[in-house]
């Protein structure tokens, strides 16, 4: 941490910052420039807020020089993680393709879509059966049954399955039938909710908060990895900005600048990302072309009908050209699906 | 809801729309322009996704044409809701002021800081036990000791208390412990946390997600009216913009825009919303002039030792300086203290 | 500047480092952490980007110690500039008015809109000659023949004129109607313009552009002073945000922080800011409260049939009631109008 | 235009809007909800602001249909455009690549960077002569003796030149030394410098602004086409957000939004877009992966040293692998390089 001193700062003020840091255990380190002094906090910052220096006399502002995060950080695990599921190793060389409808809705919507995504290539199984809801007049998805139907098709089609907990109270239900747990994006900040997913040992899908900076994402991974479970798999999803014409802005910049600051896996969502299903492909592309270790994709057999997300959802044929193309540009950076 | 037509649309597009519209049970009402059709959906549209029918062949965008919220809506409710909190009135004519601690840390803290508040007219006491926290290494509250801490200033200081509930297993807990029960920025979309508050009667403040319209600020406050709680506080904390001169934007337009949209009581927390404790003062004299029915401040009796938010609170020689202030603004706009 | 460097840099790459800052004519600090090692930059940072030092090898980033803006920055001018424009004082105790119509567009529409603002007591007459407008099939304003209506009006109402200045061509010939040039929120940095400005001497009224921080609205305020024109007035008038119930979001917390990092006077204006009439009241109120120097407000005769911006102007009696509202919020900020 | 009345409005507010609607010309359409009367304003609305409907009494908002721009669009223009400049074709099957410095700096600096883009293969040189600087007292070019260095470098290299034009008094003298004008993104709505540009006959390079919407880069390109000036290249070079990881957030979906709404060609600028040489592969490979029609990439012998962008500036050995990467992905989407 480096603390900047107001213009102007007396040496007791001065004085009174470095006490203040030695009181905390660190050690300071004063440097005198022409217009302010400096002063440099020696020791693991990481606990500290830099506010706490802020407030005493004569200090302009206190500036954090390592990132808040340690377990989650490419620093101390140089080698990139890769996270098993099932059979399924999420962030090595090949990209997995996850796949499913927004809304578990019925078996028959759920079989047909799994049957199509597996054909088509996919090779995990996402459905929700809790859907957390703008409104509280939407569907609110089947819940238990939905899990039901998930188990019911995982078995059937072999395909491991990844499902949304939006409850600390469910985490142990869910954890019984879904090979991967998502935290939701409006959840990735709901504290309670990433310490019950980090004290199991299941897979979770962490996606990023709408409103929340890539080094927030990395303190909500830090929750989990500091409870114990590896094994996160981290996923861009879109992020609010002024602009309207989509859904979402599909942050393409967070690919490599997480894949540089982490050793996590990390996943595109391009149906979210954009909000529209034409845009779905192009941006899937993208992801990959950039770095992405992964997309996971809406599909649903007749979209004008889904529940919930159908705007965003591809229909199985066009779900095929997805593959197709990505295949393509997977292999054009020395990748495989 | 009017759904658009894309440029050439076919006959049997518009046809399709039509048919669309009418299995859902609604009329379809056609409008015939130069470049466009138009289909107006006539019906309570609030439960239908605009999507819905953009999936349909032909569609260009769909656009809703009522809010999606009802309960929390002044146009069925033209009265200000006045909501009673042990004797306080929050949403009449005087303007409140929530004050206290960002986290419970002891017993002398919370009992100077209560002692202070009450002293310079703070008619209700915050702090909260359960802290979210951006990082697992940051100060995470003191929990049940928090509560426990929290009834005794209460009923010491004759103060009502407000606290935060982070998830739905402290729901009942905290119930009986709080006046006020807080649905933190982070959690406004938490739709768990959101039903589980509204299931209860207790009065609710719900703070504003930093990057959640004030739509979907009334859809969260419509999922807890919906559950039957009818007493629900909003407030304005500050969304996250591109500035970064300050730690939020407070939404100052906010105000009267909810003021006009809906009749629940609004109040302005100037502590979050700047995240400087200089600008408390200014911005919460602000808020009293555009209309808020009260403001919540953080207050510590010495904020370079906060566990939490220190460079955001006040001293309480600050905080009487701002009550003050407040005083004089609210008697400018018709108001009492 | 403060240069920190990455995780295990090396000592040749520090030296590097410690090389470059001096090439460069400052003398270098280093600071040996635990983890990173920093190094200070000394001397006036102000003219190096901090990009120049993120390229040398082993650099993980470089951050600005000083503000860059000088002449504007209050650290060397503690005293409130206070600006003369025709005998107005625009910086002092007194609460200005700037009032009138978005676009001139008659003679009759000019000299009513006049003769209301007068009357309500607004120091200082606005209206556009050149209009900047989105699409080039809008109304762009009557040009030449504005400016002398403008100048028609400014005689026989004794009220100085502002106006705005869209393009370098136009900067001496508005200069010989006009009072105050205004820079428009789009024309913030169009660096040719304020270095045209900053050449006359004529009061500036500098607009922030709406995606445009604190310290760049400085930064362009830094262009007209490093020119030899003292007389800047900076005004907020929104930025652009995610939200989309209002036009813009009026930043109130810029104007408390304008008024700590510079000397210039700071006014407000609350119809951009928000861009509906029924808005511009409270928010002109919370501008005052929080400290503004003034307002600029949109007024029309008959905003219906406004040619431009008609949804947030006043009309007449409407304005009349707003000047009577922020006199009593001026008074109880200890300020006069 | 869909006028949408309050709740509760009356007949005679209803037919206020009717007279409104019929004395602009226009035919109106009633339609009668159940909570909402909505009417449709039929007629080419392009020319008209939603807010006139606005201020009519009992008027809650009103609603564009149609997209304001119209020579931009591909409703009126379905084949896309190709823009020729001296025997490059930018728009068509091809991937065009322009490279060169941000600033030029000497002829020394040019010619190195110039020999080095056209070995790895780029089309088209670009360069900046007059620089749009945040800091009045950072490098501002070379003007008139850059204009000269590129057209030596033009020729001896066999490069079509593309280079910023920042003010109207420059364009004719830049149109003289440079194939392609580019506005850049500060000047987006800089409308008379977008107007001078029309009234020329050179390929124009409209960058879009990081504050601007989609639609306001397309009426932005309105303001050129409806001068006269048919070849107009877009530029997506990133938007400014609350993510403070890069410079700024490249929107990706805007690449395909784009070309389904214009027929203008689209390029991106990975450089602007990102603010990190690191990343400027990535994103390029990104961009040509969602349908770009070419990038703008900048390059430096020695970005240590750059007068301006070091930090997104590649060296010519990266910059060569990054086009061997892009030549990839651009096969991979069926198109050259």
């Amino acid at each position: 941490m480096i603390v900047v001193m107001k213009h102007g700062a007396t040496a007791q003020e001065i004085a009174g910052v470095v006490q203040h840091i030695e009181s905390l255990g660190f050690k300071a380190h004063l440097s005198t420039g022409e217009e302010r002094t400096i002063i440099g906090v020696i020791g693991d910052e990481r606990p500290v807020d830099p506010e706490t220096f802020e407030l005493c006399d004569g200090v302009e502002r206190a500036v954090r020089i390592l990132h808040p995060f340690k377990l989650a950080s490419r620093d101390f695990h140089p080698q990139d993680s890769v996270v098993q599921v099932n059979g399924v190793s999420v962030g090595g060389r090949q990209v997995i393709i996850m796949a499913g409808p927004c809304s578990v809705e019925s078996r028959e919507q759920l079989r047909e879509t799994a049957a199509a995504v597996k054909a088509a290539g996919a090779h995990i199984l996402r459905g929700g059966a809790w859907k957390p809801r703008t409104s509280p007049y939407s569907f609110q998805g089947l819940g238990l049954k939905g899990l039901e139907l998930l188990r019911e098709a995982r078995d059937e089609f072999q395909l491991p399955v990844v499902t949304e907990v939006m409850s600390v109270n469910e985490v142990s239900l869910i954890a019984q039938y879904a090979d991967i747990l998502q935290i939701g994006a409006r959840n990735m900040q709901n504290f309670s909710l990433l310490n019950a997913v980090g004290e199991i040992q299941k897979p979770v899908l962490l996606k990023r908060g709408p409103m929340s900076t890539i080094e927030e994402l990395l303190m909500a991974a830090e929750y989990i990895l500091s409870r114990g479970n590896q094994r996160v798999i981290l996923c861009e999803r879109g992020i609010r900005t002024f602009e309207t014409a989509t859904r979402n802005t599909f942050d393409i910049n967070a690919i490599p600048v997480l894949k540089s600051l982490t050793h996590l896996p990390v996943i595109a969502d391009p149906s979210h990302g954009t909000g529209k299903w034409e845009l779905v492909t192009p941006i899937a592309k993208a992801a990959i072309a950039a770095g992405a270790d992964g997309v996971i994709v809406e599909v649903h057999p007749d979209p004008a009908k889904a529940l919930s997300d159908g705007a965003q959802s591809l229909k199985p044929d066009n779900f095929a050209k997805l593959v197709a193309a990505i295949r393509r540009v997977a292999e054009a950076v020395d990748r495989t699906i």
